[in-house]
């Protein structure tokens, strides 16, 4: 039975939390005071109030939450953040379509970044800061699935990671996953703060020194620039590009990292197949330029280094439009939308150890076809993989392409050729921002009709949530008995 | 041990029945006397000569064959076949590159259909047919091959079949095969004639009637004509979309239709799916034709059902120009490309029962998250498919699916954009033929720089082969002991 005054209860408790995080902004708003703190004050105000009253009106003894309910909550806490988030855009009447303002803020809580503002800059300052702080909310939501509450769960391959996070044992749900959670989150502040403090020493403002480090550390890619990462210096470039790598490179990691355990870190075969995958395409994008009398050797590094890191971690800055780039280099750029960050980082996509697996995996059933009969298993950091997973894995990524060329099907159906649709929806599910086509780094999503723009906004929730965790609560046994 | 002998004794003696094969075009050139009277000669003799003499001289009493010895005589014979089905081209200069000749002739032994001709017309009729014939022989190898011989090694889920093909008990190899290759044959002959018989009534020449019933049932795809299937009358196009049909359909079932079986086949969920598919894709089409303005009603329809049935069986004839079409019905034409025919079909492509098993393993991914413990098996027929049949099927799309990216890549570093490079690499690695793009209904492969012929060559190969087969070989496994 799914107990609706359970689910009721906790979305009561986040959408509380949600109202209280609007007072940062309109703080914003108050200080800049651009005529936007009525509608972030109401917005805070209308959150605030129906969350507490949904959550204590549904107080209960029993802390216990099923699985079913889980499910329940993970999609509907993302879709109410983005029905709630979106308030401040519509009553300030900054953005006039409520499509268009549930589709900035749901690419904000997914941390995708895809826009369907012509002007970032027109915003008032507190707005726009509310904008970027939907994707950090997001960024700190998703490291909290994806590391203490999914693999409880079972899902989405990375129980791969269960055995990985420093925590105390699991014979507990609640003490364990807030355990776990502070300690992630702890690495996502030390990590923003860094971040903004090296940037407001490469002469960024506070304002955006703060709003950047938001949507850096989770890979969302929104900025309060119409020109994005470009606007800045190559200083700047390169912080961000470092942050960039950090926030889509597992956390776990990270925690090792400022523990000292290097060691933990230079074994791990996902993060060296990351480095790999960074490393070779940067050295040839760069080495194309470059020979190619397109830019000099720096910026060509730069604008390689930055791009590759920016649509592989899934983040979806832009120092430069590569479109402008010769056709081979547009489709490199293309296929890196579908790597991804690592698992346990705030990146999306199909994500590097699902990529790294199912390459080995391959290999493998070569020699399984030579040796019908022998249990040949997939190796990961020395460790066997079950069958069970990489089956999982396999579904993952045959889902993942089913949906992309469905998507796309749709996506066409508005006029749209195959470059742009395959485009939209690659760069949408894979919570990535800009595509190519005509949703490139210098476009936006604006120009897409009303039902196109839901569809991405749905494309974007089942991308960032791991297809299943969502796909789920469409399948008519999750409601039997 | 890999036993050389072995090899090159079949591969002599498969070598002379192609010499043999020539024989067929020579006497055609003899018939027109338009000066390819020597190239075909020399070429029918010189591949008889080394034939018999590799076969002769390679005799011995033990015909057992190895696992291993299979997969390399499977890829070597089309290998082969293609080295010197290629010397009519090159010995008559018709084809002046050999590269050229090469692409050309695997072309047709892979049933493909990808032409670097400009004018198919200019060449003497006898090099003709004999182009058309290597589709006709591939597509008869292919049959054989898949239902014969692929499921005794336990390859390319094809395993699925097995059961199926009526034939003595799998007790002993030769025999079997045997068996089983005579009833297919004898199907695949009366198809051809019946084709022939009733493209004749249609006012088509005879030579052109033999000559595309040749490549309709191996859906192949080439044409005497440089025009298509355009070239014909309406009567000629819907008899072709049958055979076509007929030629996509599971050999199997064909020979349960003719012992009037029928129910057998309506029971058969792969050939539901087959005529959902594409009677739901020529509704859809006819439709955007039609309300759109673009055709009148019957021109519609049967454009839309040619195509349809063209590209989904991986046939890859043309009657209209679809990349006029609106680009969302080019963007469903490309995702067909990815459906192929069916299993035990002179079809290629990643093949309907493979597409249908794994939308129906991602609804049941979902019920099992919910119920971890519970085996739930993908069923088809209402039998239960094992679950490494399951994996297998899901290896190989995500083998199909980086095979197509990577190669994606490597030609669009020739300057392809991206609908010209992922088009030509669908095409041909699903032995299709025309593609979009740069590669599309009108256009050919001539403009493709060398090294991306000998690419795609290799795509067509491994497309062909199911994959594994080749690959395979390239396994440092595979050598070992």
């Amino acid at each position: 039975m799914i107990n609706v005054r359970v689910i009721l209860n906790i979305l009561g408790l986040f959408l509380l939390i949600e109202g209280i995080s609007m007072l940062l902004p309109l703080g914003v708003s108050i200080y800049y005071n651009e005529g936007d703190i009525a509608a972030m004050g109401i917005s805070a105000g209308i959150t605030m109030f129906l969350g507490a009253f949904a959550w204590l009106l549904t107080q209960r003894k029993d802390k216990t939450i099923t699985k079913k309910e889980g499910y329940i909550i993970v999609s509907m806490v993302w879709i109410m953040f983005s029905l709630f988030g979106s308030l401040p855009f519509v009553i300030s009447g900054e953005i006039t379509s409520y499509t268009d303002a549930f589709f900035e803020t749901i690419s904000g809580f997914t941390t995708t970044g895809a826009s369907i503002l012509n002007d970032v800059e027109a915003l008032p300052h507190g707005l726009l800061f509310w904008r970027m702080m939907t994707q950090w909310l997001g960024g700190m939501g998703i490291i909290v699935l994806s590391l203490a509450i999914l693999p409880i769960f079972g899902i989405g391959g990375m129980q791969l990671f269960v055995a990985d996070v420093p925590g105390p044992t699991p014979d507990k749900f609640h003490p364990r996953v807030k355990e776990t959670a502070k300690r992630l989150w702890i690495i996502y502040m030390i990590f923003t703060i860094s971040e903004i403090i090296l940037l407001t020493l490469g002469d960024v403002k506070l304002y955006d020194a703060v709003c950047h480090s938001f949507t850096t550390m989770a890979t969302g890619g929104y900025s309060t620039k119409q020109a994005s990462i470009a606007h800045f210096s190559p200083y700047v470039q390169y912080i961000i590009t470092v942050f960039m790598f950090l926030a889509g490179t597992n956390f776990v990691l990270s925690y090792y990292g400022m523990h000292l355990q290097f060691n933990k870190i230079v074994k791990n075969e996902e993060f060296r197949f990351y480095i790999f995958i960074l490393l070779s395409f940067t050295i040839l994008i760069t080495a194309f330029l470059w020979f190619g009398n397109v830019l000099p050797f720096e910026e060509s590094f730069r604008n390689s280094l930055f791009q590759v890191v920016s649509i592989t971690t899934t983040t979806g800055y832009v120092t430069t439009d590569y479109l402008q780039w010769s056709p081979f280099l547009v489709v490199i750029i293309f296929m890196l939308m579908f790597v991804g960050g690592s698992g346990g980082s705030t990146g999306s996509s199909i994500k590097i150890v699902r990529v790294a697996l199912l390459i080995k995996n391959s290999a493998l059933e070569l020699k399984r076809l030579l040796h019908p009969r022998a249990v040949i298993p997939v190796r990961l950091n020395k460790k066997s993989i079950a069958p069970q997973i990489i089956t999982n894995i396999q579904a993952f990524v045959v889902l993942y392409m089913m949906i992309l060329a469905a998507s796309t099907i749709i996506i066409s159906a508005m006029g749209y050729d195959l470059p742009s649709s395959l485009g939209s929806a690659a760069a949408t599910l894979g919570n990535i921002g800009p595509g190519i086509g005509a949703v490139g780094p210098v476009e936006n999503y604006a120009h897409i009709p009303d039902f196109g723009k839901w569809l991405l906004s749905f494309l974007m929730l089942i991308g960032r949530l791991e297809l299943f965790t969502v796909l789920i609560l469409f399948s008519p046994a999750f409601y039997k008995k």
